[in-house]
């Protein structure tokens, strides 16, 4: 804890305060769109920016992680409070927090386990489906308000100001996205500036949209503006008489372990260019302990931000403190008169979020998926489509159970080759790839794969092909030099394929037992039960053996 | 299909016809058993063991596998079917065909799609632990029709006369499952069919129990019986209408899965016994075929009964045939006079059901596994405690959960050596176990385990750790000898391991990279990216680098 601050040096302080300056600035419109987009009142994206960065600078290991309301988990916890109360409700808010309690929660349980093992159970096909279907659902939501349409669904009757306002907003963000830092550059600004310069354009845009609201009058004119922000810190929000905690508990794992997915990736990334190195236990109790302080500051579910993060990084920050100077300039926004935070058109912020999740909208993956392994691209495109079609939480479910299942697959089909002796030496290679020899009566088998529940009955089925078409083996020996782990469901196939063996006069040999899992075997009944022999080599096998079998 | 029937020869009929009879005395107190564990009237059982046989006799690939009711797979139709109607009305009937109707339809589709690969989900200890949990959650159910009480929950008033003939039965029951076989043995009988008449002693328990229920007029005492059992086989019993086919989704998913879980196993270790070969695709459509005429003929899920095949297969089954002879018999029982079947006591099939669970009580596989792998064992206990704690459907959830994280603990684990040269030799070895020599500014490292997203990072990780020890390496190959795979995560995560290595100033070079890992390797961005070379041997990176780095 706090190991960055110990070795802080006066060096890093510039970095940490221009840095933390420019994520707050970032954090700002940012976190009221994500509140937008979570259905809360956009004053609460602030207050979930204060607390939950400091709580994850006392816990956490990335040096630069900005931890943040974020458009995926914001969009999570919509889904998850519409069933059970009306956006904008008090309860809605209560439920808000409540929701970040419980997700904190699990988090910090699954770090005091230590299980943090748990951030490699997505792989990144299915990530990036995720996340694209999540970005296509979330600017979907966000037609609406860009384009001030009162209607459910697509927005058939849009308002005429507020449609000009959001879609001047969108095409000015999209100008910035793509020439702004460009044009910096040619006005004199160095290349670091220029990218962090054109990161600031969502502020800029608000800002724009402010002014125009302002001296238009607009919200006369019926465009939707964020409303009154009551000033200071919010109040604790988290009654616990609702009788909404059970509901709320398959989703808070659902999110929980979302945030930390999230969370992780984003942080891994920065964390390879600084050659940091990461604690995926401490992780999650960082990321525990940020949404506890975001349920107990009237926030709602937090992780960190890989664009935030990056920017962040980008902007030079150099420890933590870049997030807790972005922090104390949020309360501050609180604190000091903030009649212009009330000025924002919504219509603009939705424009921010479409553009801010455009960028979410990365296809390289399934580019590259797509040319090495067609599976891969499979999952990440009905992963995509689970989130599109079932909606977020099934979305997880259905990557999960791709990811998985990929694995199973993977895994149920294990390399074996048959082996032959290359002639005159000691050395034994696949008969497939390389002329050998074999003998009679002997078949000699090595399996590729540790074995394990997975390919238990792929490796024994395979073994009967193998023992069907030869059939006068009388001793099978199974090389095992690449088999690194065997665990209880093999041991027991194993067990059984000696019994089964056994009945048919076929001795089960073992050949190259690594140490490891020597010592284990040892211990077991397979040893004492095997009918035929261990041998330390493949080679010792064969001069036994060869001769026997004839 | 039919397979078998093809090459049936005559001399096979003897042994299908006495198994086939056996299995039929065998089925009928275990069919109406399992339906009261269903919730269901006695007879269901009946019906569902006359036209589920059957079709998996057409497409199933097991020689001795009986399918019908089955003990936890009732269990899990109970939970289902609990909240929606009262057990014993209509509705309820309506539903379990319902639900067998929905979990045919998603094995059929799984077999269509052919992902068999679905059956290694579940590690061996898993599945015992769920065994386990609900063998008791089973047994503890059936206290109540054991004791004749009719309070829910624990029976604290039990019936005198039902009570009697419960416990009776459940004492004469467990004195057969000791000692009959070893009594009929020395009364003359060939060891085999004194196994096979003992374990018909449920039927003349019940029979027993019938006679008393008669003679001593038991029903007019208070003792429940089976009641009056419709003559002739059931109509349609599948309205369409109902407004539940949403709520059974999800429960006929689980029930499809376990129902597969459950057949494979125990067909799995018959098939060994008889070096038979199974198909998990055609298992799937004949299962799923199974249910679907067992909602078509007022049934309820049905699965492969690892009891009843074993004495199917000890009985001398030979072909499918004799599971159509059971079902004849079935059948016939419902058509001619079938008063006695009205008799049945019900605190004696209680009885019979208890001691059928005890028999799913295998602790073996827990002792096999606590001796040999804890976290196995540790995955047993917590799935058989979330069965009992959290209900059967919760578990299975728990068992996936564990199975699959047990799955990824290990791979985000690989074995990683550090190589160094055996002095004079070409060979390279893990320097912690062998004496080898290594060269300044060269760092070799083996990884023993296909590379994917479950163990990129923890790979990442190592290599950071092998820099931060070594940093004075310049070269650092990676000798992917026992790498059989690498997936598109792993892809990518080589490729960022490059880009840091190459801003650190480290040449990242690959070696001795299988032939089909290659073949891939050869059209991805990562082989034009890399930093370093590709060593066809660990001996030819050596040559060349050893010189370099110094």
């Amino acid at each position: 804890m706090l190991h960055w601050l110990q070795q802080y040096r006066r060096a890093m302080l510039p970095g940490d305060i221009s840095a933390g300056i420019v994520v707050a600035m970032m954090m700002i419109p940012q976190g009221m769109a994500y509140a937008l987009v979570a259905g809360l009142p956009p004053v609460v994206g602030i207050y979930a920016s204060i607390v939950p960065p400091v709580l994850y600078a006392l816990f956490g290991t990335s040096s630069t992680q900005s931890v943040g309301p974020m458009a995926i988990i914001s969009l999570m916890t919509a889904s998850t409070l519409a069933p059970l109360a009306a956006p904008g409700s008090a309860l809605y808010g209560v439920l808000a927090a409540q929701l970040a309690l419980l997700s904190g929660a699990v988090l910090l349980a699954c770090g005091l386990l230590r299980i943090g093992f748990l951030a490699n159970f997505f792989s990144r096909p299915v990530m990036s489906g995720f996340t694209i279907g999540s970005a296509l659902l979330i600017a979907w939501g966000q037609l609406r308000p860009l384009l001030g349409s009162s209607e459910p669904g697509w927005p058939d009757a849009p308002h005429g100001p507020s449609a000009a306002l959001g879609l001047g907003a969108l095409l000015a963000l999209l100008w910035a996205r793509r020439y702004l830092a460009g044009t910096l550059r040619r006005l004199g600004l160095a290349p670091v500036a220029a990218d962090i310069g054109a990161k600031l354009a969502p502020m800029l845009v608000v800002l724009g949209g402010v002014a125009l609201v302002a001296g238009l009058g607009l919200e006369a004119r019926g465009v939707a503006t964020t409303g009154a922000v009551p000033a200071g810190l919010p109040g604790l929000n988290l009654a616990t008489s609702s009788s909404h905690w059970q509901a709320l508990l398959q989703p808070a794992l659902l999110i929980g372990f979302m945030v930390f997915l999230i969370s992780m990736s984003g942080a891994q990334a920065l964390a390879l260019k600084r050659a940091e190195k990461l604690s995926s236990n401490r992780e999650l109790v960082a990321l525990g302990a940020a949404n506890l302080g975001s349920a107990l500051s009237g926030g709602f579910p937090v992780t960190g931000s890989m664009s935030r993060s990056a920017v962040n990084f980008a902007a030079g920050a150099n420890s933590q403190l870049a997030s807790i100077v972005t922090a104390a300039l949020l309360g501050l926004a609180l604190v000091v008169p903030s009649g212009w935070l009330a000025l924002m058109p919504l219509p603009v912020l939705a424009a921010t979020i479409i553009i801010a999740v455009l960028g979410m909208l990365d296809l390289s993956t399934l580019h590259t998926a797509w040319r090495y392994d067609r599976a891969d691209a499979a999952a990440l495109l009905a992963t995509a489509a689970g989130v599109l079609v079932l909606g977020v939480e099934a979305g997880v479910v259905v990557g999960l159970a791709l990811s998985m299942g990929a694995l199973i697959w993977r895994a149920s089909r294990p390399h074996i080759a048959v082996l032959g002796r290359i002639p005159g030496s000691e050395h034994f290679r696949n008969v497939e790839r390389y002329t050998t020899e074999t003998a009679p009566g002997l078949l000699m088998l090595r399996i590729d794969a540790g074995l394990f529940f997975g390919n238990v009955e792929a490796v024994n089925a395979r073994i009967e092909d193998e023992l069907a078409a030869q059939p006068e083996t009388r001793h099978l020996v199974l090389v095992l030099s690449a088999v690194n782990a065997i665990d209880t469901s093999a041991l027991f196939g194993l067990g059984e394929l000696n019994a089964s063996l056994r009945q048919r006069g076929v001795l089960l040999h073992l050949a190259e037992v690594k140490g490891p899992v020597m010592d284990r075997l040892r211990d077991s009944t397979l040893l004492a039960a095997l009918n035929g022999r261990v041998f330390l080599s493949a080679a010792m096998a064969w001069d036994q053996l060869a001769r026997e079998a004839r």
